[in-house]
């Protein structure tokens, strides 16, 4: 590893992800596709139950192709992370092991500070059934354990591994969280909205909707707060002036 | 509903997942087990393309049986978010409509907020390829978008579930603030305002506004999305339901 930075492309990149004796194709394939919607790219195996490649995996991979056409299978986990500098195990079960455990958040932002340093990184999932063996769990750096309901804590494998990728890709998002909102440009002046409110009301007089006279005022405020809340398009301030006339055109001559 | 704050069961509660013409049981299952993982137990289903009960769902939800026993399937979604106050869409595209669009872990923090404060709260889930119709987002309050890979952006339906189920879990471990959301508990139901909704639109052929025909969904479309921004309150529909009275009372017999 070198001691200066590198350059992670902001997108695609990402630790490298390790299943160990996966037994269903469906969840490798499954594993693939949450990897590429994270923007992982890099899947090894380790004796997989059912050989590779694997027809149900590919089905389950969605078309993740750029992921499922550079797998790598191994005969042994060691080998398998030979070329990594730092390894993480997901598991659900805790042991006594004395290993730092940490969540998937702490995880993420821990891989990315790793891997801005060039160090290369990975996280060694086990199989659906038993999870990882103790072998493998003396071979990481850091036990990641996601949280979840105690009365039904087992997550199905890729979905462990969509969290992980998830949290991967939140990092590096960070302050994205809040999108801009749609449309924002587009909402009305608020000279436009008084001329509404303003017609708007003159009707409901006619209609004789805001009396007593004392509570005009306050019935006027409650319904303006009302669209306000909308924050309205100018789009939206012409229909409505429509549906005003709308709902006044047939009107007869006024009681 | 009580202005008072509820109490929420620290593991199991959540808001309710509602599936809109989910096609495969497959992912029906794979829902119920990851809302189980992370604590959601209310599982809805509008339109489920094959069926209801449904095989592949049970193999899939891996003995999630709290959820799967007490699904419930609607024909339509305006009943089934009926008794809610609050609804959230999770949609992978933006589209033209202005509402607030925010991640899934804001979307936690607000919706442990507003059931703190004794509001029902639903996030809606559309069709594996389609995603939801825009008359589903007509009646949303919020988008959830979950950032992904832009070039392999489609997650799985199941996926999109679980992202949103950890981080309302996840909300809950970090000891988030339960601070009550002022007015959240005034918000009116889908219900009524779906009954506005439909007395207003009534209204508005009598009077001729929503031709030609052709252009009548979405016409109501847009006058939806308009209230539905506005997050009204049980009185504020109250208000609007007189407002109508009063702007049509005086119509001579239609021309």
């Amino acid at each position: 590893m070198s001691g200066t930075n590198r350059t992670i492309d902001p997108i695609l990149g990402g630790p490298t992800i390790i299943l160990v004796e996966p037994q269903l194709g469906e969840n490798i394939g499954a594993t693939a596709r949450a990897m590429l919607n994270f923007g992982l790219v890099d899947l090894r195996l380790v004796r997989p139950r059912d050989g590779w490649p694997n027809d149900r995996a590919i089905s389950s991979a969605s078309g993740a192709d750029q992921v499922m056409e550079s797998v790598q299978v191994f005969d042994t986990t060691a080998v398998a992370i030979g070329d990594l500098n730092h390894v993480l195990a997901a598991t659900a079960r805790t042991r006594a092991i004395t290993k730092d455990i940490i969540g998937p958040r702490q995880a993420a932002q821990d891989c990315r500070k790793r891997m801005a340093s060039g160090a290369k990184v990975g996280i060694l999932f086990g199989p659906e059934r038993a999870g990882l063996h103790n072998d493998d769990l003396a071979l990481s750096d850091t036990i990641i354990a996601i949280a979840t309901n105690p009365a039904f804590a087992s997550l199905n494998l890729s979905q462990s591994v969509l969290l992980v990728a998830y949290e991967w890709f939140a990092a590096g998002k960070a302050g994205a969280e809040l999108a801009p909102m749609d449309g924002a440009e587009e909402q009305a002046t608020k000279e436009d909205l008084v001329a509404f409110f303003e017609a708007f009301e003159k009707e409901l007089d006619t209609g004789g909707f805001l009396k007593p006279p004392e509570k005009r005022p306050a019935m006027i405020r409650t319904l303006r707060n009302l669209f306000q809340k909308a924050r309205l398009t100018d789009q939206e301030v012409r229909s409505l002036r429509g549906v005003v006339v709308a709902l006044t055109r047939l009107r007869g001559p006024p009681r």
